[in-house]
């Protein structure tokens, strides 16, 4: 095998012109978003794909006593179009993720510190709740409502993946009481007494 | 043209056998489900594909005034694989089809009849709901809470329909107070007070 | 539980900004149009979410006294990217809505009003058609020809519902007759007569 | 590097048992269907992965002077599942391939031998059609009305691959007069008369 | 409200028998398989939803000090359809993960515990790589080539997770060094000496 | 059936402005790319659709006696957003296509000249491979390494389509000898002695 023709295989193999590849479309920010994601940026370096922004615990000092820190698209671009995305859980003791679910994807959720009861409820109302300790997994199918509560004594730590580069968040306390949804339709539509709604929104800052 | 060769043109122009083709799956609900839907039943009519079970009004002589008549695949298996149901919503005067999502799917309802307030809360928890009135069509964008309240004087009617064969319905308050989750869990994932669960899981039938 | 720290849960809880979440895509008709659907209008309201172009019956002062009037995503931009659609079907007397086919998804039909016998055709050209009333639905899988005939004595209504937000629409005759293709080629690719051909490209407009 | 224990690599890199992946599924015909395709053949050798169907022309001595060979998977179940096929064209000189839909694929055409002139109609009904010589490739999008004729002289050839393995074939004037739908119906919709109805239903062996 | 009649809401209002719900599949891992998964198991409990085999350090007393322990579908039935699942990495010091590519799924690493070198390579030939420490997350799209290093003196670990429940894993020098693929079909394929290839299968355990 | 009126069908068939559908989206490449493709062309002609550049044979005057010639998203729009390309394979007397991926599809080889030895490698490091004749196929799954060689005495033609607009091209030999990842790293993730990988990086152009 001769060295210099070779040098040229580049070139040669590929007949036409092939700069143009999509292996990934890391996210412009700043640019349109689309249903499929945010259109592509068109430099990019390995910094695009490496994120530092799970490495800190999060704030878990609130009333939830926890802290969510996600690693989403609108945060990690380079997840952007391709169908995952991760964020870190701190749980103090006795801090809880509230009753939520994520509209976009399907979670999993690896326990790397402390003691989780974690738990979702199925379309047929049956409830499935579990302590998990340190390495255990637990799966959330996609768009179920689930929480998260630090069982043990000590502080908790999890990762969470998720089937989307955008799974969202959304958390039912903060759907129903921290805006400005009505209090006669809250009433209505899930027959909490009007004296709770009244409370919840106090606390969480809704209105109406 | 000459008439009598054509007559052969079926199986000259397929030189392949051909008999088996996958324009539909119409679901064998005594098969084996798979991620994608059930096994295809082997011999189909055209009662396979239409179903009448949407033609009468639910009952709704219930507290909530409201009934919800699917028809998604395990109702009607022509749909199975297909990417779309239906659903009809009987609304008595002052019915309500309580919070609520659907985990696999974006929604579209019709008001076929009366005046129906509908609404659903983003993840970014905003509100977007309105009186609709016959004729109007609203979008519940796939996994977000939304509800139904029939805010006219009247019955009213809608047909829904949905981006998946199999949507699936979580209905908040049922996913709470419908089953065996405990007090105390729920009073940590909500905030909800003791009280309040206690009265709302009597009414749903819950235990513990 | 105090109130006041608690009103803070929801910044603290999620300690990454988190502006950014794509629940849903409304489109922007005036930007760019991608495989997926439109880029998103930034700013949304309820209105975006809500249509009325259903509300009215379409003109059936036609020769096929029939009218289609779409709920697809340029008429209805809330379902863009929701792979999800609606549109309305009114049949005066002896309507028909003439063969075509959806090349972008499955189709589900439930009449309002009136009878209509309603058919698809299957790769294997099998035939299945039917006379649905009040309330029946019919379901039409993806890219297949079929038609809806009145095949009552009063006018009809239906709403037909797809699993796409841009299904199309491809009615055979206005292919082959309401352009310029060749009569020739019309004639050899669909056996039709050239007198045949000539007479429907004067009534649909065609030439060529 | 030493040798021996370099040997263990396979088994001990991979802590769990990993008998199971799923690369691809060949097909097992005989077994039952689902909406993603046939279930997943157990032993497979190089042979379920090579199809040797397409070597020889497909048999043109018929009036419309073509023959179409499919590798969809009910032919070659190595595809199964990977939406992907091929199918071979044979065009004697004047041979057509009639106006035709694939429900579920778009098509890319590559002409390997002679001149063949293909088309297809948008759903605007905007007509798309050219002259292509060998090597020349035009592509069909999903579900669109398309044709292919020979315009030479000579035999043509071509390969045809779809976005599918199982793209489906209609082609309209099978589906209007090789079965027994009923010739008032096709009447109706399609507005052809009812002496061509009846020419083409006994051409094609339709009845009704 | 009135507590008695609300008890029967759950039937009443879902007009239809609803007892199927398709939230999720749990893999059936002695039925078919199929295109989109395993069929699904009929019961489940919580423990189909919780998996504890990433809880202990894979063994990495082998040459390469590394130990990949994957929580795929056929690991941790669970995950069946949900296109998602995890998998541990155990390096010790100097431990490598050979070049290998996930045909099925893009990958995002967090590093729970040391430092690792991480990099991947696109189509275009260009090098992302990186040291990677606690709590840094980087993303591998789907289907290139990567590979990870620990990069300092200390144990590390990493927690992987995927876009699919079975992205599968080709480890290059497997793929070309452990089986049978002949001498000369390597030589030719990848321009490495006899002597290097025959070396390595040497080592891996290859014929041919 | 009257000819005037039925003159104005298309109008009145559609009561609403129906101007906008999306059969396609041929790809502006000048525009912003997206997760989903690039954005589409605003006007079409039939050029569009077609596209000539596999007419001719690529120059295997090089080492590797073999050329690619893509006929992908970004050499022939029309595909863009369709899931589906080609390309063209030719093979000089001995010209071998290197061991190589395509990360974003599944492929189908047909043999159009020649001989060729083509086969792949499973996850589970299982070899598939035969000699294919003219008229033979061959499925490579999506994401596996895989190989052609011309085992004929004459030029060997094959075309190839993909499962994607934009399957990628990621060969071994180039993703690790013709960049700047270091000699070191090669070492590590691949066993590869250091003298074999100075040799290959100066053959194909390397540094590091």
């Amino acid at each position: 095998m001769q060295a210099i023709p070779i040098f040229l295989i580049l070139s040669l193999l590929l007949s036409s012109s092939y700069a143009a590849v999509q292996d990934f479309c890391v996210g412009d920010l700043s640019g349109p978003d689309t249903p499929s994601g945010y259109t592509c940026k068109k430099k990019v370096t390995v910094s695009d794909f490496v994120y530092s922004g799970l490495g800190a615990a999060g704030n878990t000092s609130n009333i939830i006593k926890a802290a969510v820190t996600p690693a989403f698209a609108d945060q990690f671009p380079g997840v952007n179009g391709l169908d995952i995305s991760l964020a870190r859980l701190d749980l103090a003791p006795s801090g809880v993720v509230p009753l939520h679910t994520h509209p976009g994807g399907s979670e999993v959720l690896i326990v790397a510190q402390g003691t989780i009861c974690a738990g979702f409820i199925s379309s047929a109302n049956a409830v499935y709740f579990k302590n998990l300790n340190k390495g255990d997994i637990m799966v959330f199918p996609k768009g179920l409502l689930h929480f998260q509560i630090n069982s043990g004594g000590s502080p908790a730590l999890a990762f969470v993946s998720f089937s989307s580069s955008r799974p969202g968040l959304q958390i039912t306390d903060f759907a129903l009481f921290a805006n400005d949804l009505p209090t006669e339709i809250i009433n209505k539509v899930t027959f909490l007494d009007v004296a709770q709604i009244k409370k919840l929104k106090g606390v969480l800052g809704g209105t109406g």
